[in-house]
């Protein structure tokens, strides 16, 4: 794959004006542009501009709507709905997290469930605004059919993040951001393309049977992390963003790559609740834990133990100082989406 | 091992004697006594009458304090604070979901807290009073060390449970209540003991290589669930119920069975809210989610696709029509108690 340098300021910039051209506010945009931006340089390529194209592919088809009337309703002073109206999501997700975030501020928890929404990036960068406020913040959204239930033989649930983040008295907060699938998607394409086996326990063929052979397991289904312990995180997950909030789930969120035929109607719940709700040394206490787990003995060929969002801030920051490297595919997305 | 047939309620009976005996109240013991039978009767026998006699020795070697004077702190209408002052640890969870309960039955959301209290038994039963009330509810709380943080080469999490539960619409409820532990350490006891090789993945030697051999593996550590993964969702849940709460965390607390030299200090974390928050037909959505769900096609050899916490209900409604059986040692134990 050919890859091209470019430099972050002026990326942003074209990203903005290719989101506004297609209808979205200057705001919206911005919001948007950030998000994928961001995605790149914690290095979650699948998040970042690979996807720009798709976002405005979907508001062309008008399953994506750049103008959303975005309702809050306001159910407690701790509690709000939103009804994205079919915003892009990161739109949605940054309303929510903000509210989910003054909630807390006010009366020491949020908490905000999304309807009508689409994929929002990462579970993490929502967290680590909550956790830039001093708040703990769990976050849940679903996504398209990726995995198989425990027993079944038909993916129904996406692969379902788990997020939680945390402040740490540090620069860098303990966000862990985790998928449910075994191994993502995009790796098992890469292991088929290259004729590569992949490892035991990721797939099974579409009879149901384990498969170490890439091309069987795309056939097949995916599996969750743990067996039926992952299952149930993941079944988690849809009840929690999905059923809870008026948002799709039991599989019927649409794939927004594949499938034009309508909106995706993601939901999101965000909780968040203030670090010291309970001790006022919080971040003194949470220091002390992750410095005691730092100092255990280590397995060899261990260097430091890392604490989940560690790699992917130092990541950040290395990334920061570079230029963005996409691929010439992307870059002639970008270029044609700027003429249209 | 030789076992024995009991009469529920006699047998009950006598765990209440038994609690008396050694100092707690008439509504103390009965709250202990139904939370151990209960154990018994979903066939979670680990955490049933083979701990009586560990918690009775607690309350001797004055580790656990039977008549504790427990102080809940309103934080706000929607979080409260309890310092449980060394109390078994059913009675202090029996006061948290309620105090969460109330809590979210008020203002749609509650969170409680705890400090100072001991091993509760099963998170899932405490879920089960929060479903009942049509509520939604996440519990955590921490464990003595069994299981390595991932890179480490010494326990330092407990089993960790992550604990979510709802409503279904129908009488079972959707209760998930699992170790983030590969496999349970009595598991790994039972085949050290017969000779029994382990699957991989479950452990690591005291040189920190992977073994199938029980016995190396108990010289070793545990490893979490899905690796790195499981491991910040073990540590997520040590900052939740340990650092948050101001409980013991990073894997000081002590073993219930071996170290008697102060209290546990576990913490606690109950979050619960009203299912129907933002949907008011919730139980119609969950129905219907959980419909699909099971009508999947199935992998060969699979009879049903069960929803987390379907066996467990299962088990105690076959089990609540017939004795409750227990090993011989439990019964001696249960007849020294009696007459100490």
């Amino acid at each position: 794959m050919v890859k091209v340098k470019l430099k972050t300021p002026i990326l942003k910039k074209q990203v903005i004006r290719i989101f506004k051209k297609f209808g979205l506010s200057k705001d919206h945009a911005t919001i948007s542009a950030n998000a994928l931006i961001n995605a790149e340089l914690v290095g979650a390529y699948g998040h970042g501009l690979s996807r720009l194209k798709m976002y405005c592919d979907r508001i062309s088809k008008k399953v994506i709507n750049p103008k959303p009337k975005i309702k809050i309703k306001k159910i407690s002073q701790s509690v709000s709905h939103i009804d994205a109206k079919n915003s892009i999501g990161f739109v949605a997700a940054d309303l929510g997290i903000k509210t989910a975030i003054k909630h807390a501020q006010k009366t020491g928890i949020g908490m905000v469930g999304i309807k009508n929404s689409g994929h929002y990036g990462l579970s993490g960068y929502y967290a680590e605004q909550a956790i830039k406020k001093n708040l703990i913040t769990m976050i849940y959204t679903n996504a398209p059919p990726a995995v198989a239930p425990h027993g079944a033989l038909k993916s129904l649930f996406g692969t379902n993040p788990v997020c939680f983040g945390t402040p740490t008295g540090s620069k860098i907060p303990f966000i862990l951001d985790t998928s449910i699938s075994v191994m993502n998607r995009g790796k098992i394409r890469v292991a088929a393309r290259n004729n590569q086996k992949i490892p035991e326990g990721v797939a099974l063929d579409k009879f149901g049977k384990p498969t170490i052979d890439a091309k069987k397991a795309l056939e097949g289904v995916q599996l969750p992390i743990a067996s039926f312990r992952g299952s149930g995180l993941a079944w988690m997950v849809d009840i929690l963003s999905g059923v809870l909030t008026g948002g799709n789930h039991a599989g019927r969120v649409k794939d927004p790559f594949d499938d034009f035929s309508g909106p995706q109607n993601i939901g999101h719940l965000f909780i968040t609740f203030k670090a010291n709700l309970f001790q006022k040394n919080y971040n003194k206490r949470i220091k002390d834990n992750i410095r005691i787990i730092k100092k255990l003995p280590k397995v060899k060929g261990v260097k430091e133990i890392m604490y989940p969002g560690q790699n992917k801030f130092n990541r950040y920051k290395q990334n920061l100082k570079k230029n963005i490297i996409i691929s010439k595919t992307t870059l002639s997305d970008i270029k044609i989406l700027e003429n249209i």
